[in-house]
């Protein structure tokens, strides 16, 4: 290798967060642990929470106003689902015109569709993002610089996407830890609907369905079955809301199999219930 | 404390595991570590696993034959729970009229029931035992000798259970470290329908209906809700069959809950989205 790959200068001078809680955070960990951005600025709505991740050391300046984030080569919009376009677009606002602006939700397709006119031609360019990464806690306490690490980052291009930014983004995440894979905005919420969104679901019906006098029989495999019930609801609501087409078909084929089950149980068909259970386990191995 | 406290032998001069794998080898290592048993005997199907596990160090002698249990104070049966009650029948056979006789099975109101007459007046005792703990990996090779501390163990007497026996049987659990609860067969039933086979047939629905193509966009979340779904079929689908009535219950009030979760995403309803996932999350959260 020649010396000339060995960046003497941070990829980015300037990285700006908006939302800065546990995926925020942990882009800013993340990228001061690399020696990514040179400078990390926060956005987030009080002043107080931003002067206390000044204070851990996540970010090098806070501000409720975005013309912090004027200088930013990179900005990353880490708001629930609901909160991102409006945020991006205050961002494209300020920002010049050769940044590029991301974001980290959970669902791509109505989200890419309302910000299609940001590519980058008169101003910011925006590619969406989804790390597949994430965690029950909230708060910027709990950022991990590890949290993308060998992790999925899921890039959302819309067709008429600039390649050059494409493969800075792409950079970006890569830097972070994370392997990055390209899907459409709707190929990705068709996917997530199947693989996180679904599942969220049926997690939080099965913790829901318990009686409180269940807790005391309960052992570790109703724990991890239910894990991700414990999320944040204000952040699951608008996932719900923005993929509810993609969802309902991933629950329809769903319910089909829970109806196999219940099929088998009520016949007491042995081999019916085995067949499923062997089908359902070789998908499960091949989650590794 | 006096001395007298202490005991200078162990609780149990043989104990006797018929089905030494997972359960059954833990429980062995688990009385070897604790002195809990002088001598600990196996019954298997193979002479060839027995001797493994007899090099192992897990078991001190190992057959074939039930005869080997004949000395045997405390005997715990490990099979799938469609085989318990004919290998306790052949252990009652051998084994003293002083002798208790015990199970680890997942289902326990058809066993009972079945073994209704080994009170204990003529001949050995049975009382049902089911420890809550487990793994998704198979075979005395993953035999962990705190599988069960503190973890909960339920204890399910009938009406007519010597309270002496009772008394042994929770010494001998707790003595490896497990927490002991008493229910009736059939609440034990009802409740473990709703906390370990429902999670289970969910669980298993839901990676039975992802596609192959979902596995490079799956995460943490996905796995963990699907991980109980890389268990053993072969004793599964005995415990579905056994309590198939408590399960049909059990699922009928978790569809009630998908529908609701349905509706929401089909009416684009966020207050009653937001009502179900804090239900749920309060829920969870109570599971520690």
């Amino acid at each position: 290798m020649s010396e000339s790959s060995v960046p003497s200068e941070p990829f980015l001078a300037t990285l700006a967060i908006t939302g800065v809680g546990l995926i925020g955070g942990s882009i800013a960990a993340a990228a001061r642990q690399r020696h990514v951005a040179g400078r990390i600025v926060g956005i987030g709505r009080t002043e107080k929470r931003l002067a206390e991740a000044v204070e851990a050391g996540l970010i090098d300046e806070g501000s409720t106003d975005v013309a912090v984030a004027a200088d930013a080569d990179l900005a990353v919009v880490c708001t629930p689902v609901d909160r991102i376009a409006q945020d991006v677009r205050a961002l494209a606002e300020v920002m010049s015109e050769t940044s590029l602006l991301t974001d980290a939700g959970s669902t791509k397709r109505a989200l890419c569709q309302e910000l299609a006119d940001l590519d980058g031609v008169h101003g910011p360019a925006f590619i969406g993002s989804h790390p597949l990464a994430g965690s029950t806690r909230q708060g910027f306490e709990h950022a991990d610089p590890d949290l993308f690490d060998r992790k999925v980052c899921v890039l959302t291009p819309q067709s008429n996407a600039n390649p050059t930014e494409m493969a800075r983004l792409e950079t970006f995440w890569t830097a972070l830890g994370a392997v990055v894979h390209r899907r459409t905005p709707n190929e990705h919420d068709q996917a997530l609907a199947r693989t996180s969104h679904l599942p969220h679901l049926v997690a939080a019906a099965l913790a829901g369905s318990l009686s409180e006098e269940d807790t005391e029989l309960s052992a570790t495999g109703l724990r991890d079955t239910t894990r991700i019930a414990a999320g944040d609801p204000a952040l699951w609501v608008p996932i719900f809301q923005h993929n509810s087409s993609a969802i309902t078909t991933a629950l329809d084929r769903f319910q089909a199999q829970l109806k196999e089950f219940s099929d088998g149980l009520r016949r007491d068909d042995g081999c019916a219930l085995q067949k499923l259970l062997e089908e359902a386990k070789r998908k499960r191995d091949g989650l590794g």
